[in-house]
């Protein structure tokens, strides 16, 4: 794999996959129409050949995504730990080689057995146990700046547009995109984020993390992980990803599609250099 | 707890909390707009003093979503095993106690370390195998009754219109919405359906499963498991519950909103008896 900075890379497949497959369904009027539908395939992770996990995955990114769900799990600490990756779509899994083993994977693996699970499939106490060591940076956000990442996002929906059923998740430099994935899973295209990230050793703090998903308590843990002080989503916001996202300092902007967003922390951090016309203001207050 | 019928009801709570928060957020102008946002609450189950997960709920059904979630994670098979479920939120926690302890359960739990996970948080290898032994009648369906069916449901996103960041699920009989869900993550909507179901013996032959969620193939199987052999929903479908719902001979409708709905399997078993005036046909036809 080609590398663009001096880190360590472990070998990695390049096993992306079609993310969407052409479908006809009948309408409404009885007739039939043709379309697209979101891929979903089934991955399964072997961990030094033992079996750890099943994947639901679009499938375009998966060493990326085993590469970040990894990491974010805390199985795997270090990238220098890793040998390699191997996908293979024909069996529907991945093998993980590690060069010395995974200590304590026993331990680790039980702990998942308690918490893992409904929270969107994360392992939310080991999670929720290191926020406290979390300190984000904080940084000034243009309101030209969200317009002009909502602008340069509009173009990247493409497999939402052409098949729907996925969600998007981009890593942004100022107005510039520096990575785009969609996933059947939100959850997978954060981890293919974090796992993008973790192998090019790129920083969070200068970057904006925008998602098509709703800010759930795991989103607004998982990106505080990454380092990156402001989330940007175009829906909302629960009362936990909230309350985490004030207790750690993170600029949280929601409902945000064309001009319009809704800023639920943070406010003392944007600038609002982009006001738009007075005449475009709603009338109705009570929308937030 | 009142019974409308015959079957044996565990002893349960009825710790149900509000859906909604009041929130203040700033909008594009840097003016506030109050509103709501969507609960979510950590709800950690004890089943016989053992700690098994966490789950992220909205909260309003946690005693129908641990019973759900006991029975599609097939911990418990028989509702005759439980004594009681105990939810108490100043704790977070839902004590569920069985007669006669679960067996097995060390193996159940070493099962779901393989593969429970990313696949929207359930089991889902488990789930695959149980599918062969599934299967469902083939019914008609009217188009007038999915009309009808969507004009009801149209009155039930409550929680949606007011906070967004939900998902809603309902069980529905003909035009008639029997419960409808709603939970910051869909997993949790279906499954506090499948709680309710289990504890009202209630059968899912006659019934449609309703989702404004997408049907990927963990709602397609659990909905499966209900019996149910009809599935309607607002968003789309994913390649794998279309193959899913074709081999366990599912309908599956999807896209459906206003008198727009796309028949992705089962078109032999919608009877076309309310197709609308041909002018509202839209010309584009590249769009399923």
């Amino acid at each position: 794999m080609a590398t663009s900075d001096h880190t360590y890379h472990p070998e990695l497949t390049n096993a992306g996959l079609d993310a969407a497959a052409p479908v006809t369904a009948l309408d409404e009027f009885g007739q039939p129409r043709d379309g697209h539908i979101a891929a979903e395939r089934a991955l399964t992770i072997y961990l030094d050949k033992r079996e750890i996990i099943t994947l639901m995955t679009l499938g375009t990114k998966p060493e990326l995504l085993i590469l970040g769900w990894l990491h974010n799990q805390r199985l795997i600490t270090n990238l220098e730990q890793i040998r390699c990756i191997q996908v293979d779509w024909i069996t529907g899994s991945a093998a993980v080689i590690t060069y010395d083993g995974v200590e304590g994977l026993d331990e680790k693996l039980g702990r998942k057995t308690v918490t893992t699970g409904c929270g969107q499939g994360t392992i939310f106490g080991s999670l929720m146990d290191d926020l406290e060591k979390i300190t984000l940076p904080r940084v000034e956000t243009q309101q030209s700046q969200i317009y002009g990442m909502l602008q340069t996002l509009n173009n990247h929906n493409e497999i939402y547009r052409q098949a729907g059923a996925v969600h998007g998740c981009a890593l942004c430099l100022d107005t510039e995109i520096q990575l785009f994935i969609e996933d059947v899973g939100r959850h997978n295209a954060v981890d293919a984020i974090a796992g993008h990230m973790w192998l090019h050793a790129t920083p969070g703090h200068d970057k904006v993390f925008y998602t098509t998903g709703r800010l759930t308590s795991e989103m607004v843990i998982k990106v505080a992980q990454m380092g990156i002080p402001v989330l940007l989503s175009r829906s909302g916001v629960t009362q936990m990803g909230l309350e985490l996202a004030q207790k750690m300092g993170i600029t949280l902007i929601a409902r945000a599609k064309g001009n319009h967003f809704l800023v639920y922390n943070g406010a003392e951090n944007i600038n609002y250099d982009a006001i738009p016309e007075q005449h475009l203001r709603p009338l109705a207050v009570n929308q937030a």
